[in-house]
Formats: structure tokens, sequence, C-alpha cells
């Protein structure tokens, strides 16, 4: 086993290091967001900081960087207040991927990689139309990081479109079934394959498997 | 395809609205943190919401529930200002899972579950003597979230532990390697395959595998 220190750490060559750092902290939730700015031009972004913030009400939040790609995403937010989240399918991992380019702002990334756009009535923002789980979110809160000038966006969730098929009598969505991916860092997708579930852990209890 | 809305949402049952919202908004990373109480008292718990934050100072989130079962890690995180993050092995997955159990204060999770903890040195946090990759972070800055009263609790990674033998050349941390483990939803734990590692995409060129 090595130790990485700070002193060490800022040793190393920027490219490595958010290569490193990214891909070190464990697996990865990622997927796209479907925007429109203004002028009704869509917009569609890949991110992997999605993170449960509560599920009553329905509350998921997503990091900004600041001055990155993803900026037009988050001008779109900010502008419009809805989006789109999509899961990605295996076979369209290139695709999603490729949203990750700096294309201008006039260029949709629909178009560019491919992703065919589609609609749920009375929402204004596009999702992606091969995407097994949608959500459609209303922005909630938009809180700054001081540590690092990044932002927490909160968005509240309006309406959920999936596959019936993969939820369980529990309620619980088997994203193997949905052939849905993760990710490791910034570039590597991952399929998944579950080992176990467990019963809700109790102290006084052995821990037990769920079937 | 089924649409589930707000309206839908709120009638559901409260535990199945949980399993649900949980697990279909795709794979999350799962940890498990190692804290100190002021009596010196260890503690270790299981958390579904980290996220990177940034590389350059290395910075990552956690999300945490009040009045929760994550109670005790909040609270010795605001006391002690250190903790350690700690990816799981798939042989430990059950032992990871006990520690979401709601244990008294005074009875460490480390002994109810057989995770044996470990040390290094000058740092008041336990590590978990397994786990292939460990972070040691300080308190950087703790973000009410006020649209339902959970916190985002940033640290500043002061070292990393980890198997020098699962870094590629370019920096990337293959996890596949390591045995760390994912998960869907509060009780699925996952193993991840890759399936395609990309090169960094331009607008111009075609999206590239990497090797």
């Amino acid at each position: 086993m090595a130790i990485l220190n700070r002193e060490n750490f800022n040793g190393i060559n920027h490219r490595f290091k958010v290569q490193f750092f990214n891909s070190l902290i464990g697996y990865k939730n990622v997927c796209l967001i479907g925007t429109k700015n203004a002028d009704k031009r869509t917009n569609l972004a890949i991110f992997n900081s999605l993170v449960h913030i509560g599920s009553n009400p329905p509350l998921l939040g997503l990091i900004f960087r600041p001055r990155s790609v993803e900026r037009h995403t988050y001008e779109n937010i900010l502008n419009t207040h809805v989006y789109t989240i999509n899961l990605i399918l295996e076979k369209d991992i290139a695709a999603a991927h490729q949203t990750s380019a700096r294309y201008s702002r006039d260029q949709s990334e629909f178009e560019a990689s491919g992703l065919v756009p589609t609609y749920i009535e009375g929402f204004n923002a596009p999702l992606v139309a091969s995407s097994p789980i949608s959500f459609g979110l209303t922005l909630k809160e938009n809180i700054p990081i001081s540590s690092n000038g990044t932002n927490l966006v909160i968005g509240e969730v309006l309406w959920i479109k999936y596959h019936e098929e993969i939820i369980s009598s529990d309620g619980f969505a088997d994203l193997t079934q949905a052939g849905v991916v993760g990710c490791i860092g910034l570039d590597a997708y991952t399929k998944g394959t579950i080992l176990q579930r467990f019963e809700y852990a109790k102290p006084d209890k052995e821990t037990r498997h769920i079937q």
C-alpha cells in the first residue's frame, strides 16, 4: 500500500492528478442533463456528480464547476428553471461521452452526438429518447460552495419516466435489468452486477440477504 | 414506459417511495466513514452520497440527513474536524451494511461488524484495515441545504492510502482490479466491469477508445 500526503499530491502533474483523484474515490453515477436556452436551442451534457438529497420531497443535487463546458447547462437551468436527468444505456456510452466536448453555444450536443431528443407535454426541456430512466426537475436551490467556487444545484423531481418491469414489489429498481451504466473517473463507463441485497440492518440481528 | 408525476408520487407508501427513488437515480458510490468522538470512542457508518467537489485542492462532499443514524458521524466530524473515507471490498459488504443499524452512542460499529480499525500516525480517526482505498480528511465547510434540512459536509483530503498497482500511467485507478464495490439504492451492492474508456472529447473529432 502507498500513502500519498498533501505535499506529494501538490507536486503531481495536473492532468494525472485529475484522473487519479476522480477515479480513486469509487464508482460514480453518470447521467445526461437536457436543457433549452432562452432561444429554445437544446443542450445536452454529461455529469458524474449526481447525488440523492431526499425522497420526500424527491430532491436531486448536481455539482457545477466554474467556467467549464457545463456552463451552458448551468446558465440554461438558471434561466428556464427546468431540466431533465437521463440515465445512459450501454449502447449510448460513446455518444454520451461526446457531449463532454466543448461545443459552441449555438451547437446542440443532440445533433453532434446523434442522441435523439424527445419531450413530455408541457415540460420545457428535452429528454434523451433512448434513456431507460429520465427525471424532469425544477430548480429548487442554488448553493455556492466557497471552498472552490463550485455550486450545488438542487432540483425537485416533477415526473419520472421509467420501465415498470425493473421495479420489485418493495420499490427497488434493478438497474442491471435496465442496461444502465455507471462510471469510474472521467472517461470509464461501467456495467454493474448485483452481488447481494441486504435487509434493513438492526443492532440485535445478523445481516440477512434479501431473497 | 411508465410516467409518474408528483401527484402519483405523493400517494405512494413511504418505504416503497424511499426504495424506488433511491435506486432509480442510477449507480451510486458507497463508502464507510470512520470517526472518533470526544471520548475517543470509534464510530463507523456507511454512506452512499459521496460526491467529487474538486481535485485541486482535493475536496469531497457528503450529504448528512437530519436526525438519522448518521448523526453520530456528523457530530464527531463537527467535534474533531477529522474523518476517514474507506472504499469497500466485495468480501466486506455484509459487515459494511451492518454498520447502518442504529447502534447506541457507546457501541462501536467496528466491534459490532467485525471490521478492523487501524491508524495513520498523527491522524485522529480510524481507517478500515481491509479497505483497498482510504482517504483522510479535515472538515472544510458545512453547508445547510434549506430545501429539506440536510447538510453538505465538505472535507479536504490530507492523505490517500491505496494500492499502487491499480494506477495506470495516466493516473486512472482501475477499481475493478481493486475489488471495490458500488451500490444501487440503499441495500444492493454491485460489482463493476469496465465497458470502455474514451479519450478526452473534442467537437471536431470522433469519440475514440483508450487502448
